[in-house]
């Protein structure tokens, strides 16, 4: 059973790290899942122009690979112009239409201000609704001010939600897996 | 454990035959679960005017009764305007804000035309979202079209969305059902 | 020229009180335009049920002749559960799909914490669009914490947009009234 | 005055074609216009990752040019998993948050089927808000049956729109920009 991260950012390092924390608690909270950060920061994903799939490069079949093979996700995305960044939605285009039907995907997102914190909202979600997802119901927004110079959270109730997305991921798996 | 479906239309028969269709197919589906109708036309739901609960009239206290003792809906609406009608939006206004958390709540919705697809996703949705509710991935439209003169479902298609978004409910809370 | 604020709050008055703000500094801009306030606090519009125009009582029908007669017009909308009211949704599902055709809207919205400052973007804007409005590109979030206990703005930024939402209703409206 | 219309596919020609449509129209209702199609199918623009604008590649930086020149605009997308693609959305992400501010933006948009005609409506127009546009308010939705097999389109309805689309661009940009 395998929780797959995407982190849609190639600048800065908060969406990432976000993602991160979450599969590492979901991973605390039930060992027995695997679990895998996807940055799209370490892959040159291919913008798509039309070709098939096997004349895309490696980076680009390894990363939809591992999203195909994958159990369900959490996805993080920072604000960019009011919605999410080309670079994630060129990933999600790449997608099989399939590849999210009735599985269980949670969503964060990262900007400088609260004011962006409805974005995900209404520029994820309903990409993910179209896929057919499972949305976890507890999406955390996280400002920046939430986190300190080390990148380390410091704001408790983004500590507190971030760890409650985690085992919402879990638990809905768990619960809704094909046994 | 009760499936409530609410009919969001105080005017014409459709968006309510669809949620009863919901309904009962559901019920088929899992004979064991309950069923209730709740079609906004047979009640005089006031307006939000800020008064507290027990100043409202027998009619306003017991649709928001019955939706508090439900487990889990189906909510049917009509397009007004690009958007939910007030009288389903004056409903969702009463509902205390953990009513739908963590449950799972399926829609539909219907127009005459199938450019108001999307309406129910980009008007509805990000209310459910609100409510953390867990959304059924298989929501469906219904044109007008897909009805004859006597109100019966002639589109197969539609027909075949239907039951399975009404065996996803039961699927959903099924699993997902603290016992 | 008339430019006409609506209030869609029937509960508090920081919404009106914000309406009014943009409609004073409108007329102090502009002072040949008209200015009125149709405060829904202060009529009693009936539920859209279906029934032709007249059968409505006198506060419907007169707000409903308000608004079509007005040029130019600002909305304003308190957040509830992620959405705008029923009360002003219902208002808005009395309208003739025409009368806000080609015509300058603007709009402002209040709420309790920033995070619901994209909430009238993502669900008012789409049926002004809907209506097609020009949409005042300078539409304001005010935070409640922008008041204080006289229900005075005191937040300086908020200040300085409001009558720059003001002044763009008037330059819009003059430059593209046909005359 | 220049209108420059931008075409957001790099697959297939429908999206380009319609652009061209709109920018040939009102070329025609208003000669005095200077029109250019930047059709993103003919330049490499590359991926947003942080690097300093001198950074990017000839055909990424000539096309923000041309934009940040212009003085009203038509963007064409196609839609792709429920929203714009990767492709437009990354060259938004390169352009300053002041482009469109103030500024003149139609937008229509292309797909298979009218259950998609919301789209740009839900996906593109709240970053054009972000951005400030003044949105012109006859965008156009074209399914794919508008043409026949020579790209030539033959929905009566939807030439008629694009034409009165073309029209309300020149309007709103002559009466609006200063002089």
């Amino acid at each position: 059973m395998k929780l797959v991260g995407i982190s849609g950012a190639i600048i800065g390092s908060k969406t990432a790290k976000i993602v991160d924390e979450v599969l590492t608690r979901a991973k605390a909270y039930g060992p027995e899942i695997d679990i895998e950060l996807i940055d799209l920061k370490d892959y040159l994903v291919e913008m798509v122009d039309g070709r098939p799939l096997e004349s895309y490069n490696d980076d680009t079949k390894n990363v939809i690979g591992k999203i195909i093979d994958a159990d369900f996700f959490v996805i993080g995305t920072p604000v960019y112009q009011a919605s999410i960044p080309g670079v994630l939605k060129n990933l999600l285009d790449h997608l099989p239409v399939t590849v999210f039907e009735s599985k269980v995907v949670g969503y964060v997102s990262t900007a400088g201000s609260s004011h962006h914190s409805l974005v995900a909202e209404n520029q994820l979600r309903p990409i993910l609704s179209f896929f057919k997802a499972i949305v976890a119901t507890k999406s955390v927004f996280v400002p920046n001010d939430s986190f300190n110079k080390e990148s380390q959270i410091i704001d408790e109730d983004i500590d507190r939600r971030l760890t409650e997305l985690s085992q919402e991921l879990v638990y809905l798996q768990t619960k809704l897996a094909n046994t």
